[in-house]
């Protein structure tokens, strides 16, 4: 398959799967020790990195499944995310509670996005 | 991203995303104060609506999550989830129950569809 | 939707969904009678089948979002997963913890693979 390209690939994921021009990943915060507000400005630095690396941008998200284990959390992640997204450019959103299989995380993003240089 | 057609776009989402012939959308019932019979009719009915703004039908969908909060709702769901499906055009589907972000609703719908005139 | 090509569609799904080089398919163990271990194994069997129906193969996997009810069945999953990823050719990957509309099954896998040859 040499259409197509991965980064940061292990024997259980790639942190990056592009393909015809669309994006695939999916993030937590590098460190679950922080507390919620500081995993979800982690995560959204992530997310930035990820996407440069595809030479897309946030402008590109197409797609984003948010999961927050803590329903709690919700108030301040819209918060935060509301002053991410670019003005214009919001993806497409769900959201729901459920547990993740890493313990820790306050978050974690399944992201489709636009990245058609590929 | 000028090749990212977006409709219905606060700060938070967009309530529609098109890119290369694929068309993104999740969608609740407008009114969490029906009963599910009615939420899920209604949900149905924006789902076409969403659909056609993506010059697309239900006959153009590819995959659909559905979170069901209430597991006692998957049997009327299904009843008439099987009605709406056009005959031999159903999508891949994932059922799972989880609980919403948003409160009061019945269901949610992650959907991806094709919408080849875009 | 000419350009949609669909297989082992019911009323309700489509087992396998295929729109301009890209699958779509959800996938439970076809006996939920077997153990955790057994149920997996055959999981990645029917992914493997479907994935040469759609003229792929697991190094076409793009993203899979993994569907373990049951926590403890984690350690195990990743172990026989591992093992089973082409080495260099890991798909984009989330794990939560749902609970499942179709009571038995130890894991569902939602997928989206790369199939070029459509």
């Amino acid at each position: 398959m040499s259409n197509i390209t991965r980064y940061g690939t292990t024997p259980r994921w790639s942190d990056l799967v592009i393909h015809r021009g669309v994006a695939y990943f999916v993030e937590v915060p590098e460190d679950p020790q922080l507390d919620a507000r500081a995993q979800f400005e982690q995560l959204f630095r992530q997310v930035e990195e990820r996407l440069a690396l595809a030479k897309s941008s946030p402008k590109g998200l197409l797609q984003v499944l948010v999961y927050l284990p803590f329903p709690e959390d919700l108030l301040l992640f819209n918060e935060l995310w509301d002053a991410w997204i670019p003005s214009g450019h919001a993806p497409s959103r769900a959201c729901i509670h459920t547990q993740l299989a890493a313990p820790g995380y306050r978050a974690e993003l399944i992201i489709t996005a636009a990245c058609d240089s590929f």
